[in-house]
């Protein structure tokens, strides 16, 4: 049984095999579900028209397999891979569970905690190589303090960006070719986590030896628990040239790192972040980063699995009508005011245009008088979300007074 | 022109004259717009649908108006009401605008300020009572502090609950016979201001002389400024039988107040917040406290004013779906487990129950194991606002996997 | 080696087996810390200064645990308290940890899971009796939603209640006359969690059979969590006579609960909560509801409880000078401004105050060009906070000028 | 009457005219205060110790001056300087106030608006050269939206982009040779406002034209309302070679601009940036951008400007404590370990290196036991900061277990 809302395979939605196989432990209490094996997932996932599956190291092999065990798991999940027709196009390390990172990975005071860091992040990247991943996330989860008396502030960029450097050099070595992609955050686990947003991370980049190699992996939850926008975040990183993947998940600022259900909180938020990724042309991955919450079994899980990308397909389905809404487009019109002399003047420097545009007079009075119709563009846009708009049909009374 | 969606005054919306009437000044700018008399926002307001008007005392009648001047701008108020039949359910005190007030009302540590709160509340209140307002609204908003080194938080109590008891007792004095509506918020302007969310003032009105003259007048912007969910708050007043009158607004959490637009931000908790007031039979005011972004013009104050309406309304019908909407049933009856032996004996103390609850044996793994379909019943529901769903058609596949 | 800032039983420092046995364990990681026996946290304690020992039933006995595994584990910990001197004043039952508990214990939908609530509290009640303990405290944790559609937000609140009653009378029928103290938590490890404020608790207390027996056991990180002030919080539960117990840590506003140490990073608020502590007499355990940073081995364990302890000094001193500092004294003497006529008439409502204060004028302007001298007093109060101000030094101007 | 904590011009103090000069107006009342003419600040500045003023060009020319206006104002202001001995280290443009930027200055969707901004600001930029300043602070508080509908996200970063450049270049032909600083702030006046973090602007400024031109202006405040840590921003401002300018003030995080007195609420972290900025060398101004609280006739605004600069001096003072403190010293030496031949392989990639790493084992477990002091070290701090530490007394107990 399926609808128009049915994911396939080219919708490219993809899931971790730690969001799926989240077993629903948290700060306050145990597991509430059991393990699930990584080839199940495969083969659970490709049945609900996912595209592909993206893991950390030890999602599939734990941090103390024997090699032999090693290869039979990678072995497996391969086969699991191949048998459903999904792919990996991402990978990344864990660099947070293990006691030895409790301080950090990169930035860890304790350089011998560095040089394992990149021993592991290397071995990581061999094994996403392997599995045919072409974007390597890194998501700094403990890179972060709650005592900023170690004094580690300036050395822990550093230490950081020596990393990345070395890891970029090291993917060109081997002949990988990973595009990297920074995760920011900005607290949980750590009191408060270096590159804490997605503009951070853009800042960051530019320090680099190769920056072109690098680019961004926002979270929808991330950049929320700070209470900012991720529609704006998106875009600014979308102008940078860097949305090289993205994490899709839905939260409520200022508190507790949720991951919920896409779009299971910030409903209108989520529709201009789909609209945004499918008018920009993002052709990467849509990867939930998410689990189910704690009170489900195995079948909410499904549930949370499918909820997430039949969320996306009906957002991305309303972003083409909100495009074909004569109403909206005519308020979206007037909304903007073109002067053909005006942007001539400021569009590029040169001392005539300088010179012309002070002399310049304006009527600040006319321009704070005008109305934008910005209530009404936004009532319209909530109408055609909650379905009450369709067709040809104007619910909403056609009174935009907007004046110029 | 109007469809199903127009607003009646049987619908109980109303707007403060300070709503619909704001100039769009902010902390960083002038105002946008020029004032509204009185006279003519009643007229504009009747013609968009609505039931009432609110007002503080000096949203009609300025602070150093004259008696004649008073008299007049009351007398043609009035005749506006009548002329258009909006009525007049609540009314307020301004103890905020005027510097005198800047360290607080009933609270300051001036006692010439806290009498002239007294003073100013009593007139207030006989201008109310005057044009028919039933529920007296207190909204603290000086009442609090930026520097506690004062040390008057105890005193502070102690002085409002006075105020208050003073207040209780003039009207019953008067033959006003007012209803009182505390309205807490947490911050702005001041730093932390007294009684800062629902529950606050819950535990305050305990402590009051005549409780059962005081309930609430919660704020959905005000709860949401910290984080607070305001359907779980509203839901502890009518608990209470202490929801005397409701604020409604819209707000992103973690912020400066918004006083948005009703339903302009967190769509799914709007429509849960109006399925509460209308599952529960709440037949007061539906009040808008907000007001049109400072970027309209005064066409887009009624935009504003209609998008209020009408989004309360489309949410009202959702409601009535979702009641109806089998499979959304379905999930909700699975997801209560009734045990009738069980009820009986946690129902109510007796030594008996207690010992046969005591010596009871509970396998704890098998209700732990329980899937509730939490995630199912949610996606069901955000698909049901997304109008997806309607009618008979099932468009979510429907493996709720609730096991017992 | 000690100083006057070095605890002593006198001082009535309390830890819970949970905050220094904490192993370090967080959402993203695996514990960095073995466990510590109940003994020997005791002898521990005790070895600092600690006054007593608080404790959930399986903080001391593994919910699994056989009949006699349970009484030699309380053999040993009532030896190990008998040895080293140290008491129980408050015991509490774990409704979290186990999945069982997964949707809410008393508030869960399943009535299977909250008799089983009930069983497991009341024998966690006998354990606290049997170990000397006179106040329960209710966390309720569990006790809220993510998914609103479940519907249950009033039949939460009843169950919750019947649970209270219930458990009020069980205390009583066993003779172990109980105070009971609700602790109040906006979020985490719920969405929304209910009863989410110090406030909503004392609302919902005016609605037990026997609020005489219930107040509150306030924690400083769960009030700041949701931004709100503590102090401010802790001031109405004192003025509504109902603080039972305090929950003392540290915590940034609107992220993860972080329980840091005491004094950690509000040093101010800290200050002003331990001021208001001391002046009104609180004489029940000071709880340090915290746990070391997860980056610490056990020696930190055991500087972080020193840190607790000793801050709590060095501030409870602070205030003593604060008290004493003449400047100080004269700037908040300033700041209120008494008038024993106008006092006279606001104090009690007659028809004779009432009008006469209806007539009063008042001199607004005057009212509102008044300086409180907040900017120096607060300023002061930091320097004394800062140690620069001492004995009788003037380190600031005493340029106060304060107008009246 | 002075002491060791009384500022000169040396220790580079400034304020803003608008902050001293804030008359006390906030979205819910009128202002408290008289406004005072840029000589009498600039006069009462320099008997406090401060080293110079800064603005907006309103601040100082209103905007509906006419020439000779102007020039009478400009004149008097630099008399003043003169007399006083004070400096304009920055200049800036208030795009904010006037309804013409309602929606936005370089971010309007209105073409003449746009237009507008750039014609002001080169004007303003004059003004700025003319009085010495050679910083150009650029805070877009109106670049922002609240209604996403409006699909500007991109346009806007283009036309904020193409503005900067234009100016850049406009003051590079004008001889000003201006260093331009981006404030940053993610919300309020405007619902998100675009660049809204220290890592926003940093990520833009490498898109422009000139990035060398471009730094930022940091502000505690700004990072604050968002929950992030503001050493930790300016950390990687300086980091990234980009610290022109800094605006001290201070704010409890997830709620409005509060802009307090430097230190009236973080204590602990305003100690940590100002060792910060002593450590790297910070040789700009140190600016107050914060006002008296509106509570505050004129002595408390002089109260509040005494305060800023002396808590910025006693914990200047802290810092040289800290640096030489020798417990502190120890435990920070702890915190770090070094690994010359782990620093060798890891400092710089190359085949060799990678190779030897990857082959390399490391023992986890111990990596992970390790105690690294941070409690310890932390409550040290907090020892120091409230006086209690000093000269050769070690008042906390030297039990610094730290483990390699």
């Amino acid at each position: 049984m399926s609808d128009s809302y049915t994911p396939t395979p080219a919708d490219k939605f993809t899931f971790g095999l730690w969001t799926v196989g989240n077993p629903g432990r948290d700060p306050f209490g145990e597991p509430t579900r059991q393990p699930l094996s990584a080839p199940s997932i495969v083969e659970r996932l490709a049945g609900l028209g996912a595209y592909g599956v993206n893991l950390h190291d030890n999602d599939l092999v734990p941090i103390d397999a024997a090699a032999a065990e090693r290869d039979r798991l990678v072995r497996e999940f391969k086969q699991a891979l191949s048998d459903h027709g999904l792919v990996v196009p991402m990978a990344t390390t864990n660099l947070f569970t293990d006691p030895a990172f409790k301080d950090g990975a990169f930035t860890s005071a304790d350089a011998r905690v560095r040089a394992y860091a990149l021993h592991k992040t290397m071995l990581s990247m061999d094994l996403g190589h392997e599995l045919g991943a072409q974007t390597y996330v890194f998501w700094g989860g403990r890179e972060g303090t709650e005592v900023d008396a170690g004094g580690k502030l300036l050395d822990a960029l550093s230490w950081f960006r020596d990393s990345l450097n070395f890891l970029a050099e090291y993917s060109r070595s081997q002949g990988y070719n990973y595009r990297f992609a920074l995760e920011p955050k900005p607290n949980e686990p750590r009191g408060d986590i270096f590159l804490p947003t997605v503009g951070s991370a853009l800042g960051f980049i530019a320090t680099l030896d190769q920056p072109d190699l690098f680019g961004l992996n926002p979270e929808f939850a991330h950049e929320t628990m700070a209470g900012l926008s991720f529609p704006h975040a998106v875009a600014q990183v979308i102008d940078a040239g860097k949305l090289f993947h993205i994490d899709l998940n839905d939260q409520k600022p200022g508190r507790f790192d949720q991951d919920l259900r896409f779009g299971a909180e910030n409903l209108k938020t989520a529709f201009f972040l789909v609209k945004l990724l499918e008018d920009t042309g993002y052709d990467g991955p849509r990867h939930f980063d998410a689990h189910a919450l704690r009170t489900e079994d195995e079948g909410g899980v499904w549930a949370f699995a499918r909820g997430c990308m039949r969320t996306y397909l009906i957002l991305r389905e309303k972003a083409r009508q909100w495009g074909e809404d004569a109403e909206i487009q005519a308020a979206l019109a007037a909304y903007r005011v073109e002067d053909e002399e005006l942007q001539g003047l400021t569009g590029k420097f040169s001392p005539e245009n300088a010179r012309a545009l002070k002399r310049r007079s304006f009527d600040r009075e006319m321009l704070g008088r005008r109305g934008p119709g910005l209530e009404q563009l936004d009532q319209l846009t909530v109408e055609l979300l909650l379905g009450v708009r369709g067709g040809t049909s104007t619910a909403s009374q056609p009174e935009t007074e907007v004046t110029t």
